[in-house]
């Protein structure tokens, strides 16, 4: 299933993707009862989906970024990658830098002078869940969706934490909408600037696989339906600046793609 | 006015604590009508302080924490303090963190070794709020409160971000309540174990003060209502361990005392 979350008529709604391909033409949504967290009952109500407003498929209460969990994109930055059971790099993005499909990625000029993309499959979790085993982990997640873990390069080198470096609002583009029927094991991930390839990875190249992501964040922290973990990002980072469009490709998922504006 | 999250008979509600000192045997609470971040009335139902059960006094959508804003703090931990014009350190806890005067902080026994305490003064946010200048910061301030951040010190020393040695359920302990007149320049914050006095600091000590950290922040994320800001912990900092009474106390607002026990 693909899970949508959308606004129509201003109304907020969840609702299935349904239709072949990833082109907005051809894809109808229909209205689901309630949230997608549990059975899902499809409504008689359903429109084009080039008629409503995709919305972040989720509104996390948290969402989780693991960073360095690609070697070639950590040696990129001159850093070193963790190994498979070393810690992993865990950093949260605020809530409140989380936009969907149809926003903008707010520049914050004057602060920042280098913010770039870093395309990454995003875990959405569907029920409340702490010290998950590995082998429980498909229990717990709803499916997966494409991310896009905006970061302020020139203030993550400057600070010791990365807060303030990839917490401003809008550096957490989710979207278009949650696949739930995906092995995440060997996906390819791309990310285009302006149309012009920038990243292009797969999945089977995260040091550590999903589960094993999902198993070691739920270790310390308890996760609640509709939290996200970025899985890290392949290597290819780079800017991205006013009036540029950047776009996350999953394989499997489909594309999310965000305009670049100058912040109010 | 000292205002209180409390829940009584199977309610959760919010109330004003009214009486002189902070004993709950001479203090009473008063329900009042709907949330606090607005005009506040008071109902008539009332209950002895000792009859309620306490909670977090607010639920944070977002808690940001504050590292290394007392050089004294810095140099016990061998790192150096940011000057009052460097970045500051900026990290995240995660709500599930947060716990309240009522609650036991849950000792994650074989993941860390070492589990200290960092008593904090803890700004909490009225209104939704984003590039506040320092002249209008009090506007956008509901009160304070005390704050522990509890830290996995191993992991911390061990991990790049502090995501996991931070995040922990139950290592933001908030409360007792949100004392809204309140002058947070100088206050002395002291923290407590087993009654053993182990941090005894003073507000005045802070390198960027309450306002410049609110703005700081505020440059970077939109503020919501119940947001929390840690503003960084006196020297001081050591383990606790299971078993033990934790509790920090800042004048003009009260102590927040929390046990330590073995996570389940």
């Amino acid at each position: 299933m693909r899970i949508a979350r959308f606004s129509v008529d201003d109304e907020v709604k969840f609702g299935l993707v349904e239709g072949e391909g990833d082109q907005p033409e051809s894809l109808e949504v229909a209205e689901i009862v309630g949230h997608p967290f549990g059975p899902v009952q499809v409504t008689q109500r359903r429109w084009p989906l080039s008629r409503v407003r995709l919305l972040a498929p989720v509104l996390p209460s948290k969402v989780i970024g693991i960073g360095r969990n690609y070697a070639e994109h950590a040696a990129e930055l001159g850093n070193e990658a963790p190994g498979k059971t070393d810690p992993a790099v865990v950093f949260l993005k605020p809530s409140t830098s989380v936009i969907g499909p149809s926003d903008a990625i707010q520049y914050p000029l004057g602060v920042s002078f280098d913010v770039q993309h870093e395309a990454e499959l995003a875990v959405v979790i569907g029920r409340m869940c702490r010290q998950v085993p590995v082998a429980r982990v498909p229990d717990v997640v709803l499916g997966y969706t494409c991310g896009n873990d905006v970061t302020a390069r020139d203030l993550q080198r400057a600070e010791n934490q990365w807060g303030r470096a990839k917490g401003f609002d809008t550096f957490c583009p989710l979207g278009p909408w949650i696949e739930t029927e995906l092995d995440p094991g060997d996906l390819a991930i791309t990310c285009t600037v302006d149309g012009e390839l920038k990243q292009a990875g797969r999945t089977v190249q995260m040091t550590r696989p999903v589960a094993d992501l999902v198993s070691y964040v739920s270790e310390a922290m308890t996760l609640l339906p509709g939290d996200v973990i970025l899985t890290g990002t392949p290597a290819g980072v780079g800017p991205i600046v006013v009036g540029q469009q950047v776009s996350v490709g999953i394989e499997g998922i489909g594309n999310l793609t965000n305009r670049v504006v100058a912040r109010d």
